[in-house]
């Protein structure tokens, strides 16, 4: 009998992510095709869906696949209203890519797909209650609850980057607002920051830096940091103020188990992790404060590939028994 | 053949509300005892019960029954952790009244059942994704994300009133934290910030209930800010500027349809609802602020029993065809 195996498709705007994952969520085969942006995308599941195909070994039955995108999406239909990076806009996923594969197919959102992959073989592993935030150029989120992506009424829910950290004098957003979360918590948020701030003190790690390479990033703002330049550290305490309260409100709301934290800004590790729990645990109800884990993400770049095939797994694969 | 009915119970502090609804929602009959605190309530299921038996009419076939108490619940096996108002602790909830009743039972929080009854006949009917806000002697919530009601990790999903409202200078609150939504949006909350303008401001609409009665409630600022009075309107509108922004982070996460207020304050009716609008659409994403609704809760008193009886009817009655 050949091994079942699930698709996981995670679609980007310069690379698409493949794996084939068994229904217990090991990994046989992932690679890796470059994003065919021409004629507004629509190349791009005729090329997967051709990949898929060339690398499914003979052993294997391919079962399912689910497909993360960044945008809003219809999951029950699989209808695409708008992916900006792809060119996709009231686009048939799902339905264009069981045309091409013959078996059935599950779309969502490329941020509540890493949420999954974290709650099914991640930092998250077996929660049903589940809050993944992806701290990258913008501030990104996930949520599970009851063991289910929450998608809201017009597939918005996630969107924990526009929480309005800053009532007043805050910086301008891209979503038209001023002051949310995404510009202080994000990689471009602590750079600003730092920039500010390096512009006001003119010392320090972070002024070095501005007189050799003639900017300041995240990353500077961050070692800075963890090298004890009081300037640096700074930034890095506000922006972890700021969104250990915006976490602590939504907790308040939601009371996950976990906590998940990925994207580029994570990878400041514990020391960003401690800052955050120390500002959660200030502003979240004390029995939550004390119970909810705050956890750096585990899968990092295949925890899309690994949540699509999960979703797809919870949509099509019978449990046994 | 009998008509089938579901009996929706709603357990207070003062008194059990009580009703056999039809699997459409209808109200047959309604009523209420009074809870009986006795040895840490230990009688109240019993009561509920007979009560329950006897208003049971001979043409009727009671199929389920759902109930809704105030305090952390496992829903999953209907065990009440704490129910401080009724003397319940490790209280098992679901068994007792099944044995009692010999039927399927369901119990779930009171807050997130006046939600459930808002969703299924009232000002939210038909929702998937709802919020559902009292404005009280506290601020309470419940929250339905896809059509379930969200419970979290520890039953505590819903506690919107522990949102910090104030990051400095708040008022102390039950949880142990200071500033949160529930020290000026509640009642409590707007009572006491009515009291602390009256002492600085000396004068006006409740500067004359203080000099005849002694105090200031929430209602008399209400009262006052409609009448025009400034120091009362001054109250309402920062008590309502924190609940919009407070609904809008909410919102940015979750992206519900609907918003419905209920409990004592939202008897003040659009007056206060303009006000949570004109702030909500300040904090909330664009698309969001323009496309959430904010309702008045519609069934009053019967939320609880109404949405007791949705729960039963989703967890055990079978939908035909």
């Amino acid at each position: 009998m050949k091994e079942q195996v699930i698709a996981g498709i995670d679609v980007g705007g310069t690379t698409i992510k493949i794996a084939f994952i068994t229904e217990d969520g090991e990994i046989k085969k992932k690679w890796e095709i470059t994003t065919n942006q021409k004629e507004n995308g629509k190349y791009i599941m005729v090329e997967t869906a051709a990949s898929i195909k060339q690398q499914l070994e003979s052993s294997w039955e391919l079962t399912a696949a689910g497909v993360g995108a960044p945008g809003f999406i219809d999951v029950e239909q699989g209808f695409i209203y708008e992916a900006v990076n792809l060119g996709w806009k009231e686009y048939e996923l799902k339905k264009e890519l069981e045309a091409l594969l013959q078996i059935p197919v599950v779309a969502d959102n490329d941020a509540n797909l890493a949420a999954g992959g974290e709650k099914w073989k991640g930092a998250g592993e077996g929660a049903r209650n589940l809050l993944a935030v992806t701290l990258g150029t913008g501030v990104g989120g996930g949520i599970i609850a009851g063991g289910q992506i929450i998608h809201g009424e017009s597939g918005m829910a996630g969107e924990i980057g526009h929480i309005t950290a800053l009532k007043e004098g805050g910086a301008p957003c891209n979503c038209g607002k001023r002051g949310c979360l995404e510009t202080v918590a994000s990689a471009t948020g602590i750079a600003r920051l730092g920039l500010e701030a390096v512009q006001r003190e003119k010392k320090g790690y972070l002024m070095e830096k501005m007189q050799s390479v003639g900017t300041v990033t995240a990353k500077d703002v961050l070692d800075g940091a963890k090298l004890g330049d009081p300037v640096a550290e700074k930034v890095v305490d506000e922006a972890m103020e700021h969104l250990g309260l915006a976490l602590a409100n939504l907790c308040n709301s939601l009371n996950p188990e976990t906590i998940v934290l990925g994207g580029g800004v994570s990878k400041a590790g514990d020391f960003i992790i401690d800052k955050i729990k120390a500002s959660f645990q200030k502003y979240a109800i004390p029995k939550i404060g004390r119970e909810t884990k705050i956890n750096l993400a585990a899968l990092g770049n295949d925890a899309g590939v690994i949540g699509a095939a999960w979703l797809a797994k919870e949509f099509f694969v019978k449990e046994e028994g």
